[in-house]
């Protein structure tokens, strides 16, 4: 294996590429805006810091829900496990009625809309807005977290290759 | 589920319950300090944005390895697969010696030490540095990528509540 300094290469489709087989969790982050309630899928929600507890996760600021996402002072990140495949595929489409009926939420007294079915959700505050190209990367501070009934307990998500895969003890390495 | 707004609650120990729930892909990120090679298994490595290609990711400032990564200019961040579970375990391993033999790298031309088993190996510039509480997000863009021979046919590493697992056919979300 060898990269050639003198001809460096990365182009767009190669980083998609080698991204396309980094697999990583999912969670749907919902704001309040003043058009209403936003919400997107995100696959680069990660864990900064424990003391504060502060997460960090980019999106790019091309759709109208990231715009008002960042915009926003306050987020409810959800992070989702397998039985919530089908929110994140939801708030994954372009155009489609996310907070229409098809998943069960309510607005926090705060404002912000809970999916209620979520096993964590986690509001936030944004502290940092950092723009990289078309894209923004958001750290936030968490205000308050709740564990949802399934908790825990469920199957987590993992996405990786344009696929949705549940992990299970079959899955486990030694 | 509620989430007391009078009342926020966000305790160290919960955020950690809620992320290590949360499943990540797994890359072992390594630079030349003056000191030597330096290198750290992080589970935080995200796509920022293709174009150009920018890629995110956060260590905690604690660890000596961490902040030679910090200093550096650029980094290699290589992206692992199932078969190299046993680098990520090295390079998690407070202490040990990461370059001692155990692995097989080899410095680049422009110095950054290779891991040459990795399935992609991804040469960065450190964009940005923003520090949170006792971390630091860095934001680095890429400049040369390579597939390494097993390359994107290997199964896919996933970290998940302190275990390694294996992405397959069987793990597979209809």
């Amino acid at each position: 294996m060898t990269i050639p300094t003198g001809h460096p290469i990365a182009t767009a489709e190669l980083f998609k590429d080698a991204f396309r087989t980094h697999p990583a969790g999912i969670a749907v982050i919902t704001a309040q805006s003043v058009d209403g309630p936003v919400g997107l899928t995100a696959s680069s929600v990660s864990s900064v810091s424990a003391e504060p507890p502060v997460l960090a996760f980019s999106v790019s600021t091309a759709s109208s829900s990231a715009a008002a996402l960042i915009a926003a002072d306050t987020l409810v990140v959800h992070l989702l496990g397998a039985d919530q495949v089908g929110i994140a595929q939801l708030f994954a489409t372009r155009g489609a009625d996310r907070f229409g009926g098809a998943v069960d939420w309510r607005p926090l007294p705060t404002g912000e809309p809970l999916l209620v079915e979520a096993p964590w959700a986690l509001r936030c505050r944004i502290l940092h807005r950092l723009p990289v190209g078309g894209s923004m990367i958001l750290a936030a501070e968490v205000e308050a977290i709740e564990q949802g009934d399934g908790g825990a307990a469920g199957a987590p998500l993992v996405y990786h290759n344009r696929s949705y895969h549940r992990l299970s003890d079959r899955s486990l390495l030694d």
